[in-house]
């Protein structure tokens, strides 16, 4: 996994979102702003983007015709990631899926964001409960196995 | 006093530094800005500038014409400012003015930044060597008087 | 104008997100996240919702559902905005809106940011591009005029 | 209830941290730190100090005692706050107090951090499986209440 | 040395304040949170965990169960650190250590935060009282010796 | 090219900012601050230091001399550099001279800022105008050029 950095200080904030938006949709894995400060008193950004090496041309090339800087820094990275499963469960507000993740002994759940936001907007539920009795399901659901 | 505040999404950091000078020239008596999160993924910065009443039209002009925003917030601050006195003090560095700051039964020292940095300088010590001895001789003579 | 503040360090990035999305669908004029520290070691967002008064109940009401703040601070605002036009240019990228904002005798132009983008994905070109071809129709439309 | 503001660009993060413990150890409601950027590329902290107004001397004492700061900014501020009360419920963790709060028909529960982080501990579970745990055991007992 | 980051949009301030006293009390060498900007308009935090390497499996574990993240990026760091020697000194607060670091010529002193921090509550003194005492102590001390 | 970092939680905002004084003073490549959060409610600064590996021995003696870090951590890093070109070009506002950036078939211009600078203050317009003509000009300079 490839990560490419560049410190902004003259490209503004709408074409830094319009930045992240099309290096996402080019396959970036992650994309992050850091506000930092730079010289001459100037509030920048530091745009991080994860990537696959195979990809990181087309990433690169983004980089440097949606922002303004003339330079980037490459680093690979190693990554650890747990072991990923897609769990649908039943909740009153229909079918949510839940990503479990284990790594040795760690299992964790966390339900698709998008499939509780849908579920929360039909519903006219806030999301943190389409969360909870998601999590709640999935809960009732391991326990049921072991 | 007056605080005029605007939310920039659309001006970038080189012209957000300009802006911080001229706005400081034309006699501000603070200018901050704090990276702030926008709508549609947009890293922004919330502008802030204190200044006297009488003179807010220049800092309004100027907030207007050199960044992108196309309104500005206005609110009034009640303000408690310590009584200040300019103290020389003599060090090995040369004479440094020390600023003495009462409130009350509070009093603090505080090296004056262009002094100390004009004698790091010139000396080859680091700036925290000479605020040292700076506020060492202070306290010396505060201690002398009681 | 009515400003609606909150520090909130107990609900996710995840949820944070998804309430400014709502509040601007219900109509908030301007949403910002500001990453602040709190006591326990707790980084945390102060959230600003800007709203008209009228609003400001279905503001507040979403607040309180999708956020875990169990308070909110409620402030007046006095807002100076520049009176603004919007002018249609031909660019080789099409027809783009350009905002003109007028004060005393300051005058702007800012490109349309969703016209833009939605040319810029079209012809393949940069962002920047198009908004400097928008930017500089708009000029010689303005000069033409004086 | 007065909101007390700051910015401080030359106090050393040290003791900025021994500043909010002393505040909230004198009463403060609530103590934020937000990152800002000043002149002369200084990074600097906006230091905010929510107290009542009967404490508020004190608050202000401590804060020109312990920062560098010689002055400060003091506004009121109308606050809206849900109606809390405490329930105390079991879980296979122990007894957690889970704060309800409510205004108008919103209803939500917060476990109380002390309580489930003494929990996490002593059973070597993660925070956030005692938080789950509680909330759950919390919304039968409201469920069960209907 | 190691060091382990996360890019964490989905866990809240309050666990995130937890998991960095797991991570200290486990032995990490420094856990630092920088405030970023991700996808979908979420505020998140990058965690940085500084480590030995025989202790890394420790302190991801504690990563992956505390928080929701589901991996991690590991680098290794090559880190220059000076030499450290703790000097006991006297000051009218009582005893003070003040860690003394040298690297070629370069010498700096530094009072011991814990120290000071006791001093100046048994006192009812300034923590920069305390500071500025025990500096002066230390630089009369090898003032005395040269 | 070589990375120079330090998490610093007891410098002064006024040090560091005379310390990136210092550093670009002494050929460093990019300064840069970032805001992070340290244990025991430290608002940090994570310092970042570019520099040509010849040239770190003078930057590493800068950051030890000059901020209260006791270390540093060192890392090599691969950069991208676009091929750069001055441009000169004539606006109303005098000669500007305008920095081209090309890599494969990217080609970027970006008006130098101290010329920009310069050309605003003695012609008494807005940064962002003299930009903009120095922009068109360049664009009609290659334009005419194809
Ligand atoms: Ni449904
Ligand atoms: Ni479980
Ligand atoms: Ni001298
Ligand atoms: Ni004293
Ligand atoms: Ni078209
Ligand atoms: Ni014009
Ligand atoms: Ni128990
Ligand atoms: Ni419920
Ligand atoms: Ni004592
Ligand atoms: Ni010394
Ligand atoms: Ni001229
Ligand atoms: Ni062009």
């Amino acid at each position: 996994m490839l990560i490419l950095e560049a410190n902004i200080d003259d490209t503004t904030g709408e074409m830094m979102g319009y930045t992240m938006e099309k290096l996402l949709q080019a396959g970036a894995l992650d994309v992050s702003f850091t506000p930092i400060y730079m010289k001459k008193n100037r509030p920048a950004i530091k745009l991080e983007v994860m990537g696959e090496e195979e990809n990181h041309d087309r990433l690169q090339e983004l980089i440097l015709t949606e922002t303004s800087t003339i330079g980037l820094r490459i680093r690979k990275a190693r990554r650890l990631v747990m072991k990923r499963k897609s769990i649908p469960v039943e909740t009153e507000f229909g079918t949510i899926s839940v990503k479990e993740a284990r790594w040795k002994q760690i299992v964790k759940y966390a339900p698709e964001y998008e499939d509780c936001r849908k579920a929360a907007q039909e519903h006219g539920v806030s999301l943190a409960e389409v969360y909870r009795k998601a999590e709640e399901a999935c809960h009732q659901k391991e326990e049921g196995k072991k």
